[in-house]
């Protein structure tokens, strides 16, 4: 943090800066520039509230220096974190597939789907048991039953499950389920269910608000890892924009910025970004284009018949292609990295 | 919902968009037009999927025409509700002021501050006891301590209390002990939270969401609505945007447009919209001026020593002044309204 | 600019951002931190590039600290600025207030209307000569036949008058028969014609860009001041958010901050925000309640048979209610002021 | 357009409507729904303007229902439009790939960068002579000198350049010495320069105003190909959001989006979306992923040194992996294209 005075503060004014900073209990540095002084505020822990310094008599501004969060940070754990889920590893250097349903709606729809997905190449299997939907009125996903049939869909195909919990009084029935446990982007800064998901002893899905900063996102993933469990998996979904072609606006730039900041892996789902089939494969590429971990495709044999989401999935020999094209992509990326 | 056909697209094409209609319940009404075909599709009970059109071959769009609301909707209901607590009447005509200081810290310093807020003129006390924080590391809440102190606070000044609840576990007790629970911006689309909203016997102020359209907020409400509680006050507090001088941007024209599409009260944070002191007093005022039918706003009489948000807490003789500037302005709106 | 370095930056990284701070001629103070050093940059006159350090080994961020302009900068000038026009003064202490139709569309039009605001109790007249349509299609304006009217309504009813600039071309024209000249939203960074606008003789009203922060918003004035021309007067109009109910979301916080950034007069066009009869009405009051210095509003006796824009026009018994309403309340906002 | 009355509108209101449908010259077509009626507006030539029917009594909403482009669409012209210059063509199912400095500085510079760029596979060279910067202290470019040195460039090097024009006065001289035109985000909506840019004999490149949704863009077109240049070239260069991690967001989904919309050849900047150096490699892969039909990179030999935009320019070396691998990937994509 950085204090900031006005060019006609006193030193009165400069002296009550510094005295809250040592009130709560950091440094103060005060440093004379050409025609105002600035305050630096050393030695913190944790984030410094601006709301300590603006407001105060002769303070301009009061400016984040340093980022607050430590557990997901780089600068704290340099090497990638690797999640293991089975065979597969999100974050080793490959380009992980999820692929499946919005929503699982029967046995037979989820295992169909899973055997085209398994076949074209993917290696987790997606599919919502509980669903956050906008509507009270909308299908609201099978439950339990929709668990069951992820189960045995994972016994029948080998693949492993990613699904979402949507609140704490069900974690333990989709924790007991799920090989990944996903968070919707509607939850992100859901923080009781941040803190239980901490408490999991399964890999977290943790999507990205739509409207969060990276910041907020890796303070949400903080919550998790502060609670214990270190194997969360962060996936952009496309940010909330005055842009109305697609549903959401894919934000690649994240890809580069949470490498370099975070040693977690961030998978891509190009699906719910786009909102129309007729963008996700070509998003799809500029994912892997951009050295994501992974990815994450809606794919449905019947799309016009879907209970939900039906207009951004994939039919089986659309994601076939994409399978290929994204691992051709992905190779030819995975030379030279001048950066 | 209007499904738009390509130009050139064939008679094959067009039935089968009205097959997926009629498959789906509805009715469909081609309408051709001078270079392409519409169809109309009517009689939907709930929302219709957009999905269910879009990327069957020759359809150009699906454009939606008619609001997925029904209960919060004022073609269903075509008198203001009214939210009777305590003695106090949210929505009837007059500005309700919720006051108090954003996180609860103590009973010395809740008593102090409500006695201000209660003397400059407020009719409710707000106070946080579970606080939604971007990072674990901050002050998290007293939690049921708190919810006590709002108790107290309740019965030593005869205001009435609106508090936080954060998740399920804990509604039971914060319903407890507040007059209103409120739901967070974070929240608002947390869906197992806001159903068990709708069985509470106690009125819910909900919050907009960061990033949601008026649409996703009324939907939310819905959400309460249908399932039983009908007692939702509707709170505008800021919307995420590309301007960094104020934490949020405050969106006056949702009032006009809450009152046109709903029947329900609507309240406004101008201190989370500001995030800054000093926009607090010209964001209320015109808040008053926009006709809202409430406002909530943070007091502390320390801010600088406050555990959370204090920068955009007012001091209680700001608190003053803005109580007789809004009830002013209210007062001069309240006369002739022509549209 | 705080250049901030990595944790594990070596002493020869730190050498070389030095290196290039003193190259460009500023000084560098070099700031030991707990874990890691940052190097102020001092002594600079204009805006310090980010670029020159965003990239070097070893450099974390390059935060800017002070604000780029000078001239707009209370900072620099204390006292308000007046604009004179007339016999109306802008900046001076009261509500000014600009009315007309969008377009100047013929003789009666404009005299009808011009007639009716006068009396309402507006102080200048406005409307377009030279429009900006987004479609090449649409009505273009009359041009200079448009400006002769608007002399004959100024001739015949004494009030000054507004209206756009589109080009360095027929900036002369204008400019001759302008009281105030403006710059849209769309040339905001339209830098040749600001330049030319720092030329003129004339007040120019500078709307904000719909996507430009209040920084960049300054330094356009900036550009017009550092040719020489101190008249300048901001103009909010509202800026582009995901929100759709309006046309742009009207952002009232920038009041507060540009006036404690600067000593330009700020005026607010609800109309443009709104986009929509029924907004209009509870903005201007809005903004009113925020103290801008003055509102730009559109009206019109047919507005649907206006050439352009007549969904947000007010019919002319709406605008007076509206004059009556916002010097109302300006006037309670005119007494205590806390902050 | 589709007129959406409320459910309550009298047989009187719906007649108005269409009365003032057709007063307009154009047909109405009433649809009765289930609860509400719905009108049609029909045989429009041009965009029809909602400002028309919002506010008349009785009506809920106007929906617009067909695109207001003509001669961009593609609707209009099926065939890709490819746009020759020199020996290169854009549009033709190859990625052209344009690199140079963001300013020209002098001869050595530009002659210097031009050849690292050539040898690395540029097909085209960029440099700004005049330079659109947002403060007035900062360098605004070498003017005519630097089109001279274009000029020289493409002799020696015998790469076509591309050439950014600030204004209608300066356009004959740019015009001169530049193979492509180009007109920048801010002036997207210059329409007085998109008019003098539509009586052009070059190829005009349009770059995304920063908050401009795809139809304001393609409209923007229309303007030049409606006074009869229709050799036009689209410019993806990143949008304004929330996000500030990056200088804009890129948005991809633009890519199929006009791709599908218009015959227009659409290219990417993504040194202006990203304004880091680290993201640009990344965002240009995930651009060719996406099938642009080109890329314009900034390249300089010594960013430190820049007078412009350093920080956002690749270094020869990095340049040479990006065209490697964004040729690569290229080629990946142009096999099947199941959509």
């Amino acid at each position: 943090m950085l204090v900031v005075m006005e060019k006609t503060a006193t030193r009165k004014q400069i002296e009550r800066v510094v005295a809250v900073v040592e009130r709560n209990g950091f440094t103060a540095r005060p440093i004379p520039g050409g025609d105002r002084v600035s305050i630096g505020v050393l030695n913190n822990e944790g984030p410094v509230d601006a709301a300590l310094f603006i407001g105060l008599p002769g303070v301009k501004d009061a400016v984040p220096i340093t980022k607050p969060y430590k557990l997901v940070s780089r600068e704290t754990k340099a090497d990638d974190t690797l999640i293991q889920v089975g065979e597969t590893t999100i974050g080793n250097g490959h380009l992980t597939i999820i692929a499946g349903p919005c929503a699982i709606e029967s046995q037979d729809q989820a295992l169909t789907i899973a055997k085209h997905v398994k076949k074209a190449g993917a290696h987790l299997f997606r599919g919502g048991a509980f669903k956050p939907r906008t509507s009270p009125y909308s299908f609201q996903g099978l439950g339990e039953e929709g668990l069951k049939i992820l189960s045995m869909v994972r016994d029948q195909t080998g693949l492993p499950v990613v699904t979402e919990v949507m609140d704490e009084r069900t974690f333990d029935l989709v924790e007991h389920y799920a090989d990944i446990v996903q968070i919707g982007t509607r939850n992100m800064q859901n923080f009781s269910l941040l803190k239980r998901a901490g408490e999991s002893y399964r890999p977290i899905m943790l999507k990205r608000g739509m409207a969060a900063t990276i910041e907020e996102w890796l303070m949400a993933a903080e919550y998790i890892m502060a609670r214990g469990n270190h194997q969360v998996v962060l996936c952009e979904r496309g940010v909330r924009t005055f842009v109305h072609h697609s549903r959401n606006t894919l934000d690649l730039s994240a890809i580069p910025v949470v490498k370099k900041e975070s040693h977690l892996p961030i998978v891509v789902d190009p699906s719910h970004a786009a909102g129309r089939r007729d963008q996700v494969l070509p998003l799809s590429r500029a994912a892997a284009a951009a050295k994501a971990h992974g990815l994450m495709v809606e794919v449905h044999h019947q799309p016009d018949q879907a209970l939900s989401d039906g207009a951004q999935s994939l039919y089986p020999e659309q994601f076939e292609i994409l399978c290929r094209q994204v691992m051709a992509i992905f190779k030819v990326c995975s030379g030279e990295e001048p950066f």
